[in-house]
């Protein structure tokens, strides 16, 4: 019964590819930790890129800085 | 001081709902942790269903399906 | 399916208390949301006081200094 | 590598004040605690008042009555 | 840039195990949502059964039960 | 009354430098966004190097490889 969360940055990431990384994730902790995958929580979280920040920029910054 | 982190999926709950859920959060810590609601904090997030997966399927899937 | 998080000090809390909280949680989202009590996790974790902070002091300085 | 999540209410708050917010963190873990600013995560999250609780209120009831 | 929190109960899941679920998982963000690995960071906790509760009771009350 | 989590590596970081982080990062919300100290709540969680991963390897391993 693992619950995993997931952060992203807010990209348009469609449901299809979202689907896919839940199933993904829930199928690595079946294989490897042999997790129930009928009880595995995933949840998604998609974060403005103004508000996500790494050394010391917000990710908004960095892509205008071409980082 | 308690800190609550309330995850749900996003089904349009009314704000009294969401202050229903709070007040009881708040009351059953202090009632049976003996803590002090005046510092207890609550935070309830809403998921959008395709960000939201169990046994490996989104709850968007889940519901088309009957599940 | 809601994913409720509680964080707390660590000050010793039983099992049984920890138990009380896991099934009052449980019972409130069912009442007041309609939640499924069968998919509802509750995780609880134990921060020691050193590591909690509010208004700008540690918990253990706070209960050295009476507040 | 610290991970750090800020959760403050909705409100309005400026890219210009999330990003000042960011690098103070970033700056912080780094001179109190050594940590490398290049890989130090910063990710702030904001939350309507209706879903912000503390004393067992929302935030959006606490304004109505003027605390 | 990802941040990816799993939290599974506490079991004596072995150092080379959780390593493969690390670079399980972070394999899978950059191979379906193109993510750089170099800045995915994911954060294993292991909790208490006696902290983790789902459908009311805590692991620990549903092992005993042979749940 | 925001709420902050930062997590670190277990690294036998002091609860002097605790508290000065915790002392810090509640100055500073109260500083760029007028957040009110006294209801700022900050939590910091140590966590081990196997548990942590960065570039789909585990802290622990980077380390030994020098990284």
């Amino acid at each position: 019964m693992p619950y995993v969360n997931i952060k992203i940055t807010k990209d348009g990431t469609s449901p299809e590819k979202k689907a896919e990384v839940i199933r993904g994730v829930t199928k690595l902790l079946a294989e490897v930790l042999g997790k129930n995958p009928q009880t595995t929580v995933v949840v998604i979280e998609e974060i403005e890129t103004d508000n996500w920040g790494i050394g010391g920029a917000t990710v908004t910054t960095r892509r205008k800085q071409g980082r």
